[in-house]
């Protein structure tokens, strides 16, 4: 938990020893490499904080095949936030990259802890506030950029995080092949 | 005001008796069609909450054209997000499409005002969680959708919406050339 309330201090002025509870309403669960935390169709899915490694999001193409829309790594929630605020079913699946550790607290929980410490939304406001914004900056970006400069920011910005990830991963994310992807690696380190 | 205060009843909890001070925060501006709320590269803007018109946010790229990355109408908010959040200077434009009437709040402002109405953040939290929501379901139209069913998506879902907005607008938002859009449209409509 503790690593929760140290993210929660970070944007929020809630009192330290208000936070002493919170760790009533969520539970802890680890997941092996390659282990689903989500599942697309799945019901009023949860929330996750992760503590500890990366996931990624993903939905499957009518082909079959898996498409990565997002990556989350420590210190970032993730979920399907429509399906988690609306009680509908996922629209995607997340599923961990390496050896993951989270913090889940499902919706019922969430209105719980909510109505029991309402400056917690404070805190809640500001992350999805920057949720939101990067996630404006990455739709501009999609427009600015063609996917090797896309590629290459990643790579700039992220260098360790690149390291993490598959390459097939990045690549499905991207939009390109994998062959492809390592082309333009060898271009980049070159 | 009372338009804002509906919204805010709507997703928060918070009593509506203490909402009759919140308009000493706010601007009310009104705007022409085609004039600017917000300039890319302007330093620290306002936060809009849309009460009447229709904006679209845009970007000048290297060739001097400028690029559509999303609409926001009736009682959304507006603003490059991240440099409200930051006091950084604005990443895109945001520029009236017809005549529009907006409340503005200022970072500073909008402060001192979850200072003495820490309860609003419960409203902030759930508009932008909703946001975000909404972002994650649009990147992922735009990996699993053609451009063509873009546009077929957004005129079933939003046909009203779609009267509004400029066709040029239109094509700029998808990538088309306003006569791929145009041909598009005959198709579609016949």
């Amino acid at each position: 938990m503790q690593q929760l309330i140290t993210h929660i201090a970070r944007f929020s002025s809630i009192s330290p020893e208000k936070l002493d509870s919170i760790g009533d309403f969520f539970e802890a669960r680890a997941f092996k490499k390659k282990e689903l935390l989500l599942e697309e169709g799945q019901h009023c899915p949860d929330k996750f904080f992760i503590v500890k490694g990366c996931v990624h999001l993903f939905y499957l193409r009518q082909n079959g095949v898996e498409q990565t829309i997002d990556f989350a790594l420590e210190n970032w929630w993730a979920s399907d936030f429509m399906a988690f605020q609306d009680g509908g079913t996922a629209q995607f699946s997340i599923r961990a990259i390496e050896a993951t550790e989270v913090l889940a607290i499902s919706a019922g929980q969430q209105r719980k802890m909510l109505s029991a410490l309402p400056e917690l939304n404070e805190y809640f406001h500001a992350v999805f506030q920057r949720a939101y914004a990067a996630s404006q900056m990455r739709i501009r970006k999609t427009y600015e950029m063609s996917k090797e400069d896309l590629y290459q920011d990643f790579s700039r910005k992220y260098p360790a995080f690149l390291q993490r990830v598959p390459q097939y991963l990045m690549a499905s994310f991207l939009g390109f092949t994998p062959e492809y992807l390592s082309e333009i690696r060898k271009k980049f380190l070159s």
